[in-house]
């Protein structure tokens, strides 16, 4: 049973990381606007949020920037122009995908960036590509993480042997990431535990990623905490892909250093949330993500399902059974 | 840590009841239409749910029935009237509140009922009153629950002092019922082992009854199964008071006994909940029912809220916390 202790006080380790940005701009294709961008940042920094990530270093080779907004492409300028001044209160995050970024040319040294942190995002079966990437972000001076996406698929074996690889590498943190949303509270706790004790040895630190497809992604992100994972990611008012993340006001109340604060996160869900998700921006939990998390298919069934908004639950769940 | 065989097996002994139209007539002042209702009832038979909760025996002294839909009385004629005859695959309860039923005259033997159960609801300071109500369900004839309310708010030596009381009377199942949807998978954990010490020894079940303020009603249904507890409250599409309940197809999806069957629980959420809602009437979480949650306060005035369409998070926040 956890200590009591841990919910009462807190540890002074737990960083929090907005992902709102990255998570939710792959509902909006990464469209927003500057003055949400600015807003966001300010907010986060009085929340005391200790990491903010703006989107994506997306290759333009493979995705044409007319299509999408800025933050799929994040370039240092246009993250200079949108934020002003850096701010040491709050570090500057992007996610860069195995496969999907130029990285040695797109990514700078990190005292010519605003950019603090790289966040390199893999499967299980690409740790090899994931490394140079992490080398490379780590030479040009900045704090790394590696994201293992779809963790629900991978076998144990196949964790541990990819933690191996990773410690060895220079990444800071390692990250659980529930793609799907399909783990239980008490897988989550094995897989915190398989991470960890890999991870500790090593002086790396673990993250979690959480998705709300089982309407669980904050008692996962609790879960986790519980277990000694010190990263958590979160977005306001839950935005991200599907059936969204871990909602920032959830965790922030949840949280009890003094440091975070509750209240302008709600005043920004009110002020900028609220109005983004009432001119038609869809995201979170319907019976359409229930499925795929239960059946632990990636969710892009239940999204196109969403866009087309269909409401047969019925024929949407015989087709994607049929599927397995 | 829990054993994984819990998650991949099942027990047996785990009991589902629908409390839809108890917890969800809350919402919409207990007005189900009848072919609602019977839609209902044999859709949880061929769910495999166990029990089905139809509603309240309110007092008609305290409480005009031409104010409310039949649901909130319960009179054995309409249960029979809608329901038809009985089937022995699903039990039929109703809840029954200290202070506001006429039980002696409004239930009859259960020989000349439709019901099977009695679900008696307390606050913990009026457990004598409750086992008045308990002892005469169960000289009558019925299985009879014990369900004590707004648990978080209650201390633990008054809970235990509670439970040895309810274990000298004839209850058949002792609750944990969050009202205030303010409790962390932890503290379930920690009001679960106090229940199941006492109860056990006395050969009771334990019971949970969840709502979802902090987005935790199916968590805490989870940790609580985890832990020991065997009877489960669950709605569809999670209608229920404010930020609702633990939803039926989130707990039939997670249970593995083959006797349960999520495919008609998606059925009625396509063909009825879903067009309930559309036709306006409103339930589940938002962030004003975060706010109740996280301050362990009762969600009447963010169910004001919801009723008044306000949107003003903030000023809903100051007024709260000012009332603490």
């Amino acid at each position: 049973m956890k200590e009591i202790s841990h919910l009462l006080g807190y540890r002074k380790e737990i960083k929090v990381v907005d992902a709102t940005m990255r998570d939710g701009g792959l509902v909006n294709d990464f469209r927003f606007e500057d003055e949400f961008v600015k807003s966001l940042y300010m907010t986060n920094i009085r929340a005391g949020v200790d990491y903010m990530e703006l989107g994506y270093k997306s290759s333009k080779e493979m995705f044409d920037p007319k299509k999408f907004g800025k933050w799929k492409f994040c370039n240092d300028e246009d993250i200079v122009k949108v934020i002003g001044d850096k701010n040491p209160a709050i570090k500057l995050a992007v996610m860069a995908d195995v496969g999907r970024t130029n990285y040695k040319q797109d990514i700078r040294e990190r005292k010519n960036s605003p950019l603090d942190c790289i966040r390199v995002a893999t499967y299980i079966n690409t740790i090899p590509a994931a490394i140079d990437m992490i080398e490379d972000a780590k030479k040009k001076g900045y704090e790394v993480t590696c994201n293992i996406m779809a963790i629900s698929n991978a076998r144990e074996g196949d964790i541990k042997v990819a933690l191996d690889m990773l410690c060895q590498s220079p990444a800071d943190v390692i990250y659980i990431v529930d793609s799907f949303g399909a783990l239980f509270p008490e897988q989550v706790q094995r897989i915190a535990d398989t991470y960890l004790e890999v991870c500790t040895k090593h002086g790396k630190q673990v993250g979690i990623h959480a998705h709300n497809n089982l309407q669980l992604a904050f008692a996962n992100s609790i879960e986790a905490i519980g277990d000694g994972v010190n990263w958590v990611d979160a977005t306001y008012y839950g935005m991200g892909r599907g059936a969204g993340n871990c909602s920032m006001e959830n965790l922030l109340s949840f949280l009890r250093n003094p440091k975070f604060n509750l209240y302008p996160v709600i005043q920004f869900v009110e002020n900028y949330m609220v109005p983004l998700r009432e001119s038609g921006t869809v995201w979170g939990y319907d019976l359409q993500y229930l499925m795929t998390g239960y059946l632990n298919q990636h969710p892009r069934t239940a999204i196109a399902f969403t866009k087309e908004k269909r409401n047969d639950y019925i024929e949407f769940y015989t087709e994607i059974v049929a599927q397995d």
